[in-house]
């Protein structure tokens, strides 16, 4: 079974950056990868939130959150 | 040809939790990953901060720099 993989962005040059790359990177025969736009999907900043995300880009692996440079801080999307 | 990745610390664990973890994500089909220990290998401080490389651990892709939470400034490493 695929682990999950979760990556959060704002639609950023950062956050295009880290999802172009980083996110390019990861292997995808072991991970099922979500892409979420807090930017446009705002319902979901609460979920980003309570996994410990507080910018963007970040992307959380094994429910561990892990913040990659920095595009925009959580509370901006709010 | 495999992409040269290059992950960047200082043995804390911060930079442990992200080697394992976000390392540990990616695909080694496509990568030749090198991880430097910045703490014992003082000689590369210098390579690091060149590439863009602020604090640990950071993980240089396609000779960008991602820096992944933070453990250590490099300028504590110097």
């Amino acid at each position: 079974m695929r682990a999950k993989a979760v990556f959060y962005h704002a639609g950023c040059p950062i956050c295009v950056n880290a999802e172009q790359t980083v996110l390019g990177a990861l292997d995808r025969d072991r991970f099922n990868i979500e892409v979420v736009h807090l930017g446009t999907s705002k319902d979901r900043v609460a979920e980003a939130e309570k996994l410990g995300v507080a910018s963007v880009p970040a992307l959380v692996l094994d429910g561990q959150p892990f913040h990659i440079n920095f595009g925009a801080s959580l509370n901006d999307l709010k």
